[in-house]
């Protein structure tokens, strides 16, 4: 078909969605490195993992081998609701940009937990439903994995409570008040409903909260539960399976048009969107079949693939956790204060960490006054308001087209576009006062943490 | 096809969206009666029109006859950015009520306004544009029309001044961010920037602004500055034109299916939804090719169908603007304050007025706790946050998919969703602390508005 015919948005049918899943692990030539048990620093047993993931989960988590998993069917009638998600050809953004590229989005932003993290939200409620659960238990930051899950366990009717941190949820009571539409209770952290949370409080009585207080906090309430698990949504090798949900779907509607990306654009965070929108390039790139350039994004102030070490670290400050060998900045480390929006985790998902180490992708940082005006350019011409998130990788695409001005190349590229930025405009308002701030972390500091890492 | 082989999801492919814009008064037995010239009680020339309006805008608004007006390739290549708007089959909604109902919903939230407001803010800049123009005023009231008419100004380059009422002003700042980042100015209204506003401000110094004062004011700008027009988000004939692009994509997707809709439900403020959803299925009712039963719900705080009267009024409080035939509350009437989102407007479209009158159609009033209650029900199975507007529409549509459970009937109900309620998360955490009241007004109250009608 003519480059020509190409419509604005391509949306595949029903019958052309992703049956399976597609499990990267399985052509990885080196396997992402096991989780640990911290206490005997042997690989963590289906068993302990039990204690807080779902059966099925843990199953996946621990499947290297399975190229294709199966979507339920149930999972896929949710999926219906909101996917297939619309691939975009960004032809006002091509014209704005006076480019000879050709960019292509993948956008996620068309639900109302407003980003890609539902893909694996609703599958994790769905296994927990499966086993017999009640509910399950999580953190969030900035809220978006908890609308999601939120969202996931109201359909299954399942019970679902949140930790969030404190300063999130005193600064974004809309998200809140979302979750609670959504029937979930939603806990500022640290609080008094757990063992770790009353000590935290205790030894830093005006603490506003961290991440991983949160994770320790949902963690306790899981395992002191019967009928509880804990839920994650990023990161995790089960979580990169279900978003890869995002790339089987982006593939499926270039090849329907004949289309190959030259370059590969992705935010990482912990990696759930990156991870899922690479990875069935990453497969035939890893198989041979063909030859992609693949760009992970993060920001400046807190850039665990540019400058962090690979390495065994804990997944959440209070220790509670297995180890996960990745690319990390130590799990003490928290962004400065004017960091915005997401992206804050201190490590990277596993399988990523892998790839990056062999090779396979590459990584590049951005400031976020830089990251802010690729957002409001995007957002002028393309009529969506994009997450801070999202917004790191459109800024990498735009450099890209940019560069394609300069040398006349006719580069595809695509970029994955997370999701909406509704809730990320107290940042917005920033950026248009001027009171927007860029921090990048020195040596020292980073330094800093990287003692603290555990010795394995 | 067999009704079982209707996807969750409809999207028109591009070469099936619509290519002109139907205009229902060309199927009009009765014609809306003309604006009239306030002076002489005189129909308004279009000479006099142009002073505030753009020329072709003005050829639209009192075009009668013409049924087709092709939409100019400028406007369908923007369109082409968020649209066609998914009709969406809500099987899960249906499984919810445990209803033999049919229940589609045309979703008009996956812009980043928010809602369909920006189908003819694209429009009225366009034309802006074509004229020569420099830029536009408007008001806004919650802030999507002026939200949709920055997104539009942005993507043609015009100047784009904002009233925005005072008191949405200061408690949506995120509304203002938005339109920020479109470049548009946006002044809190009433201002000291208009003679209208200076003199408000000192006959009511602490004023919080009115819908009213800031059309004024956004007048007044327009008339007194060379290069400038005035635009509007609703009421007129024009903006129902542009918003049949609602209707007609979403009777193609259903005429794909072979479905014919029963009921036909919309929200109704000024009419602009309402309007461009009903368009064609109304043509085909006056033209005697078939039978639907079309109702308007409007805020029972804010009731012009249902309890206002049927007479010539202001368009505004300031009284700047022609006189408009149509069911009105009179144009001082201001919702309690305890009013939560938009469907504010004291009067109601001419076009849908008549219709009214003329029997055409029907009107049903809801009152907002009970309007809330539909809205999370639907954003539990639906995956959608709904905006409070859309939401008066999916209340009743919830009711009358719970009458067919009562009696069995298969009957088919298509109702508009509007928008997303991203912007409306105060009333929805009312709705959830319990706090959130209803207001209906006593007869005493709509009678003392009633007195202020012009007599013409």
């Amino acid at each position: 078909m003519s480059e020509s015919k190409i419509p604005y948005k391509i949306y595949l049918t029903e019958s052309e969605m992703p049956q399976s899943w597609y499990n990267v692990r399985a052509d990885m030539k080196t396997k992402p490195a096991p989780l640990l048990n911290p206490g005997t620093g042997l690989p963590m047993k289906p068993e302990e993992l039990e204690a807080v993931f779902c059966s099925e989960l843990v199953e996946q988590e621990l499947d290297n081998d399975t190229r294709l998993i199966p979507i339920p069917e149930e999972i896929r009638n949710f999926y219906k609701m909101y996917r297939p998600s619309p691939l975009v050809r960004a032809y006002c953004l091509e014209e704005k940009l006076k480019t000879p590229a050709k960019i292509y989005y993948k956008f996620e932003g068309n639900n109302t937990s407003g980003s890609h993290k539902l893909n694996s939200a609703i599958a994790q409620a769905y296994y927990a439903k499966k086993q017999g659960l009640k509910g399950v238990t999580t953190e969030t930051g900035a809220g978006q994995w908890g609308t999601a899950l939120s969202m996931a366990c109201s359909y299954f009717g399942l019970d679902c409570k949140v930790f969030m941190v404190k300063c999130s949820y005193e600064q974004k009571p809309f998200r809140r008040e979302v979750m609670r539409t959504y029937g979930a209770s939603v806990t500022p952290s640290p609080s008094t409903e757990t063992q770790v949370g009353r000590k935290i409080l205790a030894e830093h009585p005006g603490t506003t909260g961290s991440l991983g207080c949160a994770i320790s906090e949902a963690v306790e309430v899981a395992v002191s539960n019967p009928g509880y698990r804990y839920v994650l949504g990023s990161v995790l090798n089960q979580v990169l399976l279900h978003q890869s949900v995002i790339g089987l779907e982006a593939k499926a509607a270039l090849d329907k048009y004949g289309v190959k990306p030259d370059v590969i654009i992705g935010c990482a965070g912990g990696g759930s969107n990156l991870g899922g929108l690479i990875s069935p390039f990453m497969g035939e790139k890893i198989r041979g079949e063909a030859d992609y350039r693949i760009v992970a994004v993060e920001p400046a102030s807190c850039p665990s693939f540019t400058r962090g070490v690979y390495a065994y670290d804990f997944c959440d400050t209070g220790m509670v956790c297995p180890l996960a060998k990745m690319y990390t900045l130590g799990s003490d480390f928290i962004p400065s204060a004017n960091h915005a929006g997401g992206l804050r985790y201190h490590g990277m998902s596993p399988v990523l960490s892998q790839l990056y180490d062999d090779g396979y992708m590459e990584a590049v940082s951005a400031v976020q006054t830089d990251v802010f005006e690729a957002a409001e350019a995007f957002a002028r011409v393309e009529g969506i308001l994009p997450a801070l998130e999202s917004s790191h990788a459109i800024r990498v695409a735009i450099d890209e087209a940019l560069k394609c001005r300069e040398t006349g190349e006719e580069k595809t590229i695509l970029f994955g576009l997370t999701g909406t930025g509704y809730f990320d405009l107290v940042a917005y308002e920033q950026f248009h006062n001027g009171t927007m701030t860029d921090y990048i972390p020195t040596d020292e500091e980073l330094e800093s943490y990287r003692r603290r890492l555990p010795k394995v």
